[in-house]
């Protein structure tokens, strides 16, 4: 079956599946498995990408007519060598012709209370990255995750936080990414959405599950297993003029220890079901 | 040793221990040893009170010359029964002495993504509770908890939220709570403290450290322990005008394991060290 006679490619127009969602599931089949499935999009993280092979991953996307929706991640910019990292990062988001590039800030540096300025050491960073970003024709797509994830991964907690900084620079420079796991509790999310507009550079939907696991990474669900108003938030950014892809992204031990196939055509369904 | 006599009075003077910091211990041993201590406060849990016999605990620490700094907790305004329940609690804090109920909300409801729809179930509850709050001379304390919290605990995730709800009704009848544990990451915290001004009903701190543990109910830590900065809280709570207890309330199942007294030495070090 290709995606152009798929029954449900219509309604897979926008669909992306994150390459986290079935982590350890080898680049070839993945890319097989999704053409065939008529999925036209995959979210795509730097690690499998340089273990596979930077240039023969962009090969192999690109000869399987699929589009990079997103690479994961640059960012942690309270961390050393931060610069040359995401200058890297920006360099495969170019070469997969991906036009995002996720960035999660990194959270405060080990000792540090000083949550202001692990703060402001994220628009320096920005700052810095902009002009390279905007030479590559990549968008520094800032993501703020869940407060939980405050002191160790991302002192960017809201989606009005993530805008404060985006807008000190051009919307086609500067986005942020809308991820439903990590913004659905805020009572002030939809009119963020609407503030985001064109800011919206990558929409992410996972559920929330409760109890969290220890070290609450892999707590996350597929949509509609969980808590989450998945469709209030997709028209929500559809309303706010977002017309681009929809990433599943989950992370879950669960999910992860199943095959691959098993787990896009869970996704897709559930995709089809919840959020479509 | 008693209070007055005791180097530490001074210094000790807004500290109250609540209860929950040494879950188990028993209620006559907490109390001696607090004014052993030094100590002029305790917080309260509803279960060990009740199992203690509300009269006989209120007459313990009545006769102890203890304040009664706040009663925890009642609110889950999404559960059956929640009327009945609150305004039990009332007459408890009544009973004891203190002018504070904190009131955590609950969370959703089993299998609904309807979170506007809860969290206006806890203003229609606040304005059924509040002329029986008034009556009983007992402040209606509403405690934002940590978003990680929300779907299951409490749906009331930010001060700003629980400041918009509270400002429905008087500052005498209504207040919220500033827990340094639940509030920290948030970067309008402070814009926010500023504006609750008199509403602040109690002020509980605790330090935030990682990795959580699994349910991340009992992943505290002794102020000191972990990343926030405390005493840029507490000058805040003092600047916008709170002269009240400084409450450290720690749920940690290793400080658990340990004796009561082992665990009240500790926190009373540690408030002097980085709260008082």
């Amino acid at each position: 079956m290709t995606a152009a006679r798929s029954p449900a490619a219509g309604r897979l127009a926008r669909f992306s599946f994150n390459q986290a969602t079935a982590t350890g599931w080898p680049l070839e089949e993945l890319v097989a498995a999704c053409v065939a499935a008529g999925v036209p999009g995959v979210g795509l993280w730097r690690e499998p990408v340089q273990e596979y092979g930077l240039d023969r991953a962009a090969r192999l996307v690109r000869d399987a007519g699929l589009t990079v929706t997103s690479l994961c991640r640059g960012g942690f910019f309270t961390t050393n060598g931060w610069r040359e990292a995401n200058l890297r990062a920006i360099e495969e988001a170019a070469t997969l012709a991906t036009g995002e590039l996720v960035l999660v800030s990194g959270g405060l540096p080990a000792g540090s209370r000083d949550l202001d300025g692990a703060r402001e050491r994220v628009a320096d960073a920005l700052a810095e990255l902009a002009p390279h970003a905007a030479a590559a024709g990549v968008r520094l797509a800032v993501e703020p995750l869940h407060p939980m994830f405050c002191s160790d991964r991302c002192v960017i907690s809201t989606l009005g936080q993530a805008l404060d900084l985006a807008e000190r620079f051009d919307p086609a420079t500067v986005g942020v990414v809308v991820d439903t796991y990590h913004l659905w509790w805020d009572d002030t999310v939809y009119r963020q959405i609407a503030r985001a507009g064109d800011r919206i550079a990558a929409f992410q939907v996972a559920d929330w599950v409760t109890p969290l696991p220890a070290g609450v990474l892999l707590g996350r669900a597929l949509p509609g297993r969980g808590c989450v108003d998945l469709r209030r938030l997709r028209d929500a950014v559809d309303a706010a003029g977002y017309r681009g892809p929809i990433e599943v992204e989950v992370f879950d031990a669960e999910l992860w220890s199943r095959p691959g196939a098993a787990v896009l055509a869970d996704t897709v369904t559930a995709y089809l079901t919840h959020v479509a």
